[in-house]
């Protein structure tokens, strides 16, 4: 296990050194690399994949549920930015701007989208006469731009790719509704396809959209404990179809403005994968959005029958809708077992002149990292059977550390000790800014979400009646 | 009839104002709106549903071929442009480029990708160590911008969406093959999905890609003789590789500089579908790309169990995997016809009350638009059945209009006289620039494509012999 074991050390030590872990993993499995220009990603095609999966299982989600795509334009009049006088300000200062373009001056600059509530509300404006056109509802895949000052690949870059999904209805109830919907969609997402718990709330005035009346958020529980945010839904109320005239003349005959509601998410769920499931040896990715569910590794693949034999299960599995790959490179089966192990390949059939006779093949399981054998025959289904169990595995595993690690505060000590010990801390919060301000300060902890209930007694911090449970923590 | 010639007026006549009716056919169907900057556009769901079809099937079969995905960033520092002397020439003129950005000037200006040869050059650069690295095949989809002075919807836009393939080979040989079995991809492509038969050739010096060594184009003509480019392949030699510095050790242990090439189809696709199959009544989609392949219209909709049987149909043909809509929209049937023959839907089926009893279904074909009459029983067989032979009748039928108009010329006249008619002009050339300016100038028209064979034996400019028999044509 000498190979192995010097393999292994090319990534740093995720317990004492996570960040680096971190950046060792994605940079070594070729997930991405840095681009050209600070704070940009290349995905590449590794990473890629993981999108084109995470992309393709979502998309027949919203389908499903009735949204269309469509795509809008990346470049938006920087007069449309400032319509809305909350999202201003809080876009303006990450934007990036076209100033020239075919060799000249243009009359007005243009912002790179850093999301389009802009002109998709403009184009809605235009598009919307009557209560028959609604709702409209409606989704893009796109990258979208936002300057930002620290970056790290998939978590936060100047440039992302997402969905963003916009919809207009004739009454706040069915938008509102679609908000929470959407956030529905989200979490089932998160917990069928990328095997992930996540807590899904309302967040607070201070973490909102800029622009929303109200913005729900999906966090999920990294390995150090800290937050991410994998997916928002926001409420605009009538204040985007106000700022862009989105109005319709209702059944009575009057002239109303619409409601519109949207939601996002990323490639950031990447970084929420690799920092939920990843362990010492590197990735550990779900079946469901794995580039490869399988690898076979050829043992003693130059003996008679050896690769016949695995070509023959790879055809097998491939046509039962698995993603297979055999590896038959010259590199030998250590190299290959560290490699596909570090690539966080979810189940890896071991199969040599001894199996074959035998009619089994070793199997050995990413997650847990246990060798198993089964019958080649059948091969398909019990693979089938063990990626089902193995994503169910990923996801008990990850509940259950989350469980563990929400803990209860009743002082701002006790928050600060929480999330230093890398927990989730649910506490007591009167609902003014000031105190939430004091918990950045003292504890570098974020309101994440609030909990549906409020089932504490006292703020956390001024010690007032309790008007929200919040789980505050660390964020990415 | 008198309705359906009502809304038939509302778009112009296909041979009169070819012009004007691509611009009615593409708004009044929702294809596409208008963006609030100049030049660009919306693609709104009705046409982006297309764009999804063609990227499903394009995108199979570069994965068919081996062409990985990746996403390579949108801005390209302003230095990677200029590397390559001939491909700044080209770009630099139409580039949109980003000077601030987080509030500050940049230090230096980004562009706005109009193409990623540059910026891909630069990551493969880094990558490719060894021989063992090559070939890298690599594709993404994703935004362009190129700033034009006169832009159409899908035609010339300031932004338009496309895929682009970027390879490096050891060897020219390698790279050459590459550009020429990409070439053959998109014209069986065109053949198979868009229902579309091209020209396929090599680009004179003057229309090759700026910094390819040579580049080769599939052109397609329209509806009104013009061809319209659909998809280029591009050789670079070691234009590219030089200039970012794309060096591999070979197998002896040289360091050598690797071979690179590049292809690109872009949402053109889509204005290459309309000019294509348009006829008076609107579009005429081709059934691999149709986002609704077949419209079921209830006849007399009131009547007991018109509804289920219609929504059993829908039912049934929908498990056999066709895209169907049911319209039981209160709208008339007559209206109901004009509209989804005008989105070009390729079948319609009508049910009434008298079919059902007697086990039939009415059949409407938009591309011959006759009628006829088909059993219910096992209609999914006979509706794809149906749309095969539907799809094959659109080729056969746009070959046979660009068969009948390719015409030979011998003189200047003749050549102009066959371009004003609405024909490719087959014609020789001496090979020089002079004279190719001077058909430009005289019949406004361009070499689209070299013919595989010299077969002519003078220059239809100079009376010099003939180097390269040329298809000239008016171009989009």
């Amino acid at each position: 296990m000498a190979k192995n074991e010097q393999f292994v050390s090319q990534i740093a030590d995720i317990e004492t050194d996570f960040p680096q872990w971190y950046t060792d993993v994605v940079l070594k499995t070729q997930l991405v690399d840095y681009g050209p220009v600070k704070g940009t990603m290349v995905i590449r095609p590794y990473g890629y994949a993981i999108w084109e999966n995470i992309q393709k299982e979502m998309d027949a989600r919203f389908k499903a549920a009735g949204v269309e795509n469509a795509y809008f334009p990346l470049l938006i009049p920087m007069s449309f930015m400032t319509k809305e006088a909350e999202h201003v300000e809080g876009f303006a200062p990450e934007v990036a701007v076209v100033t020239h373009a075919g060799g000249e001056k243009l009359q007005e600059p243009l912002a790179v989208r850093p999301t389009s509530e802009t002109i998709i509300g403009h184009m809605m404006g235009k598009w919307v006469e009557s209560w028959r056109d609604l709702p409209l509802r409606m989704n893009q895949w796109c990258n979208v731009m936002r300057w930002e000052k620290t970056t790290r690949p998939f978590l936060r870059t100047s440039e992302f790719l997402w969905q963003e999904g916009h919809s207009v209805y004739a009454t706040g109830e069915e938008a509102e509704q679609e908000t929470l919907n959407m956030l529905h969609l989200y979490e089932d997402f998160a917990k069928k396809v990328l095997c992930m718990p996540v807590l899904t709330g309302r967040k607070t005035e201070k973490e909102k959209f800029a622009g929303a009346v109200a913005t729900y958020g999906m966090e999920a529980m990294m390995h150090d404990g800290k937050s991410l945010q994998s997916g928002t839904t926001h409420y605009m109320g009538q204040n985007f179809a106000k700022a862009f005239n989105v109005q319709f003349t209702d059944k009575d005959g009057s002239l109303k403005y619409g409601y519109t509601m949207s939601y996002g998410a990323s490639t950031r769920l990447i970084g929420a994968i690799i920092m939920t499931h990843g362990d010492g040896r590197g990735l550990v990715l779900p079946p469901p959005v794995a580039p490869v569910q399988v690898v076979i590794v050829p043992i003693a693949q130059k003996k008679e029958g050896v690769l016949e034999a695995c070509k023959a299960l790879e055809t097998m599995l491939k046509q039962a809708g698995l993603r297979v790959r055999l590896d038959d490179s010259d590199n030998s089966p250590g190299w290959k077992f560290n490699e596909w192990e570090m690539k966080g390949v979810p189940v890896r059939i071991e199969l040599g002149p001894r199996d074959i006779e035998n009619g089994v093949m070793t199997v050995f399981r990413r997650d847990t990292c246990e060798k198993g054998e089964l019958p080649l025959q059948n091969a398909a289904e019990a693979v089938k059977g063990l990626l089902a169990e193995l994503s169910e595995a990923l996801y008990k595993k990850a509940e259950k550390r989350m469980n563990e690690r929400i803990v209860s505060a009743n002082s701002l000590e006790e928050l600060l000790e929480g999330v230093n010990g890398g927990n989730f801390v649910k506490a007591g919060w009167c609902g003014c800014r000031e105190c939430e301000d004091r918990v950045k300060e003292y504890a570098q902890a974020t309101a994440r979400v609030m909990a549906k209930e409020n089932t504490a007694d006292q703020c956390v911090v001024c010690g007032k009646p309790s008007v929200h449970t919040v789980f505050f923590a660390r964020a990415y």
